[in-house]
């Protein structure tokens, strides 16, 4: 039997990244898919494809609020908006690349999400990414030295050039080989993907 | 019991509208709502608002496809991209209101998606129009005079601006009371509204 990988393009600056990462692995293991977090930078691919974040129109920014709410009550999952909005993610994802080397890339990228969605903390400060390395058993200032480090740095970049070519523009998006889903709101079609409910 | 009303604005130029519109009546029913079409000019709402159609991004456009191709598979419905896309909604969407005061409102309104998005006819020729009403019982000629009808023009006028002083950004949206739900991909959320398990 084949295994399908499905591979999830995460920025934790995203709310709904973050409300898909709470229901992610429920559906890969569902579905028999394995998953692969990979994390890269939003902001880098609305530069490269000119997509603007949804608060850039206001009555949609106005609505957002409202829709996340709703999305999390749904899902029943805690969300606060942080205050920190939109934060610079270069730094928790770098974290995230060395804590996937030191065998804990899962656990920092869903305690990272959280920290910033669900306690509303400012995840670009050096402390918090510390405290939140050592929440999942890592060693903080060994992690935050490694986000100076010329190959994690690379990663990040490789991971978003990556995603770029392959046609991101958004986020989350997800891959199942060549085909692309985007947005927590096509869980179900990748779940129907999955189960070959979309086939011609 | 309180009956929910559920106000559907739709635009038969939006591809989502379509796909929601083959859904909405089975969602409103096992809901016990009541469901109110509402024609209004999604173009507008992009002047009023500054959003734009997802086209406008490149990289996002030609996702689109994809998507649509897949959310049809999903609901098990045709659909076709017409080659008049973008189509000019206006005649259309009179001739809805016309229709409606002749007691056929969502009969036309559901046979002018069907007719664009099923079978990729050009919904802004006159002809097309004549034999969409004649499909559901009405005088094609009698339904294309009255789109000249002032009394017509200004239904259309003061739906598509009651829609952006209510924070209407794009199609289809759905309003119980004061709940704003955007997008076919939002069916769930309404649902879950509807049944009462949004509840803070």
């Amino acid at each position: 039997m084949s295994v399908h990988t499905i591979e999830f393009f995460w920025d934790p600056a995203s709310p709904f990244t973050y409300l898909a990462a709470t229901q992610i692995e429920a559906l890969a293991a569902e579905c028999g898919a394995e998953l692969r977090w990979k994390p890269f930078l939003l902001g880098k691919v609305f530069e490269a494809t000119g997509n603007r974040p949804p608060v850039s129109v206001p009555a949609k920014g106005k609505h957002l609020f409202q829709d996340l709410a709703r999305w999390a009550k749904f899902y029943g999952v805690p969300l606060q908006f942080p205050k920190s909005f939109p934060v610079n993610s270069v730094q928790p994802e770098r974290a995230a690349i060395a804590a996937d080397k030191a065998g804990k890339g899962v656990a920092f990228a869903k305690a990272v999400m959280s920290a910033h969605w669900a306690d509303g903390r400012d995840i670009s400060q050096a402390d918090e990414l510390k405290a939140i390395a050592a929440s999942v058993g890592l060693d903080g200032e060994a992690i935050i030295a490694a986000t100076q480090d010329p190959a994690i740095k690379e990663i990040l970049k490789a991971n978003t050039e990556d995603a770029i070519k392959r046609g991101v523009f958004g986020a989350p998006t997800f891959f199942v080989g060549a085909e692309m889903f985007w947005g927590n709101d096509r869980l179900q079609l990748l779940g129907a993907h999955l189960k070959g409910k979309l086939a011609a």
